[in-house]
């Protein structure tokens, strides 16, 4: 059997390494056009912070290891132009060797991640101006801050990526200049855990834009309708759209926000072809239908799935999906959330209900802090449809708790049965989990 | 209605200030035979390493904030003598006053705690002896430290609370001798968890015997079947037990391990008297019934339960129960176990298999550390049973990740489909939890 995987990254390496360790015999190409292998792209924003650490620290396994050890015949710069569902192949250009071939396929993976949505404002097309989301990317602002040495950056559009990086750069005294055309910072949040995020941002000083749009770039001063500012440097993260010309060019379906669409075992609309990743829907458990998540975790799980489904294609089983839980450090702040946003229980007109608690993370011992934790739950049931947490200490692992209820479908009274550990290092005698879910309780 | 209760740490206090907030007109009166109000004891070890920080910091709240705000008669040194189950009244001592009196109830609350196991063996009633389990023992270990400036320390028993102590004892230049006379440290948990404990105790090079008994002490030398040890300072944490003589001399029955045996509503054999905390039987929701667990947060739960079902006695509500969690702190490793316990499994002749992990607990980001995670799940089904991990970084809020499987009765299958959080300060791409899930699965 041969399969032909279109990216490389966290999609297609998952695919890859799944398929040759199930059937060693398999033929497995992994076609990437880019020079990297897979690499860690959630960890980009810290590698900045290491100047003496090379981005290449960040690739996943080497490519002798992905070749020799894996079995994977992966090819590097290498750029699928074309797929033909009816013949089962792929058009190829070898961009180093500049020759084009062919390939065919048994099974093709379609694991082509996701891409930045461009500026076409003038002026932003310079040379110091930067999307953030590869791994050359990350080596082009790398060698630019050493390069320049820049002094303030201007960093359009303000998610998680960019907040992330905005951390990085101040803490390297580059002094970001946030800008975001949308009023609301982190809008799929509540205002409870917004509020806090703003605090931080206030804290430091940043200077921070809502409701502001960018006009143009001229030299080195960026115009918007808050004021100009001066930029050595420009980082813009107006949010992704998945890669999927190539798959809609070959008559393949689209999805959710212009994802190629899934069934629940990740097949396309062709039976020889699944997708997986950035670039794919993915399924969400609390909504029953497919969303666009694109985060590192579901990448992975689809792709180690599209290997099994592909190799035990008679055998296949379901994507099992997510909660659509995600989590940020901003600062000394952990900021996350699981679950339905609220935002979203608005739009399914579901009656809801919020409860937002602040607690000490610590009782006597030192090292704690404090975080607040919303909670969103059915009125009347009390069943827990999301939650978010902001603050000190140990939040992630915290949110996971919540998302280990949500996928449970827990109540908010269940919640608060939970026996959770406790000795002074690590929680109050009440972990805050348990606050929030007394408090919840009263509002059902 | 006039609610008595015996005892004011943990459930006593929460009984109580359950009652006044739920019914403020009712008569609550505390007494405690000791002279220290309400107090965090699980922070005690760590108290020690804070000589500038009096013990009385860690009180829960100040008397007056518990007679004042909460409306509590509070009642410090007056010990219960005698309960009178009959006449629904019992006999005090106040102790500073010498003077006795008898108080009326229409319920009482038995909260009295536990007690340290003494040490019967000739020599061990000196003054450089002490049991640590009470605010009083912390506050005459502390003196006698800043007094004796101890050298080294002869600490007998090796449970959670002897190793806590240890670790703070080292830190300030004590050197701990550790004695067990069991033949395991750490009975309940893995070989695979109680390696890691061991390999700790090894790296700090603490002197550590197990199969041992004490002969005597003699002067300053603890003389042992494994040689004679100088002690400048003796602490002796050789297990508790319930403190039911005054509530089994006045008819009342006992139950799992000498507890006050207690209904779900944790009524006990009389209608009119309750009991929860460390004196009293826990409900153990994997087995089904009762066992003694006597651990803070638990104390705390029935506490606030006893308020609750006293006040509201005609609609009282069943205790929810424990699953058995715990953690502590040694050195740099967080040891905690949630759910059943590999022994309780063979004892209840359980097909179980078991699987242990060792992970790293971030990828890219700096401050990680390694965890072992070791999961018990049920042979056929891969019902989890119960889970342990020992080791760095976040430890605890993940041991809680499993205590919500486990309350949730979730199988490894389910376990692994989890949407846990992920960004690099926090995690690996693929929780720990999730690596140990997957693994699992392959041996249900």
């Amino acid at each position: 059997m041969k399969i032909v995987i279109v990216g490389g990254v966290a999609a297609g390496l998952s695919a890859a390494s799944q398929m040759t360790r199930l059937a060693p015999q398999a033929q497995v190409i992994v076609l990437e056009k880019g020079s990297d292998v897979s690499y860690a792209a959630c960890s980009m924003p810290y590698n900045l912070a290491t100047p003496g650490t090379p981005v290449e620290k960040l690739y996943a396994l080497s490519l002798d290891t992905i070749q020799k050890e894996r079995g994977i015949d992966y090819r590097l710069n290498h750029e699928v132009t074309q797929i033909d569902p009816v013949r089962q192949e792929v058009a190829v250009s070898d961009l180093v060797n500049r020759k084009d071939y062919r390939e065919a396929y048994d099974f093709l993976v379609v694991a082509t991640g996701n891409q930045s949505n461009r500026l076409t404002t003038p002026g932003f097309d310079g040379e110091d101006v930067f999307y953030f989301r590869t791994l050359d990317d990350t080596r082009r602002v790398k060698n630019f801050i050493r390069e320049k040495s820049p002094k303030q950056v201007v960093m359009i559009g303000s998610g998680y990526t960019n907040l992330e990086v905005a951390e990085v750069l101040f803490e390297m005294n580059i002094k970001p200049v946030l800008i975001d055309k949308a009023a609301l910072i982190l809008p799929m949040m509540t205002a409870e855990t917004r509020e806090k995020v703003l605090d931080k941002i206030a804290e430091k000083q940043l200077d921070f834009f809502v409701s502001t749009d960018v006009l143009e770039k001229s030299g080195s001063v960026v115009k918007t309708s808050a004021g100009d500012f001066d930029a050595d440097l420009v980082i813009v993260a107006a949010g992704v759209r998945p890669n999927t010309k190539l798959f809609a060019d070959a008559g393949g379906e689209l999805g959710v926000a212009g994802a190629v669409k899934v069934d629940r075992y990740l097949r396309t609309n062709f039976d020889t072809i699944f997708s997986g990743g950035d670039c794919a829907e993915h399924y969400v458990r609390q909504l029953g239908t497919n969303g666009y998540v694109p985060l590192g975790p579901v990448a992975n799980k689809q792709g180690r799935l599209v290997g099994n489904n592909i190799i035990n294609n008679q055998d296949m089983r379901m994507f099992f999906g997510i909660d659509q839980t995600a989590v940020f450090k901003f600062f000394d702040l952990t900021v996350g959330s699981t679950g339905l946003h609220e935002k979203q229980l608005q739009d399914l007109g579901k009656s809801y209900a919020k409860v937002s608690v602040d607690s000490p993370t610590r009782g006597y011992f030192p090292g704690g802090g404090r975080m607040r934790i919303v909670l969103l739950f059915e009125k009347g049931s009390g069943t827990l449809f999301g939650g978010e947490i902001v603050g000190q200490d140990v939040v992630a692992k915290r949110l996971d708790i919540l998302a280990t209820a949500i996928y449970n479908q827990m109540t908010v009274f269940e919640l608060a049965e939970l026996d959770l550990s406790y000795a002074p290092p690590y929680s109050p005698v009440w972990d805050p989990i348990l606050v929030a879910a007394n408090q919840a309780i009263k509002q059902v």
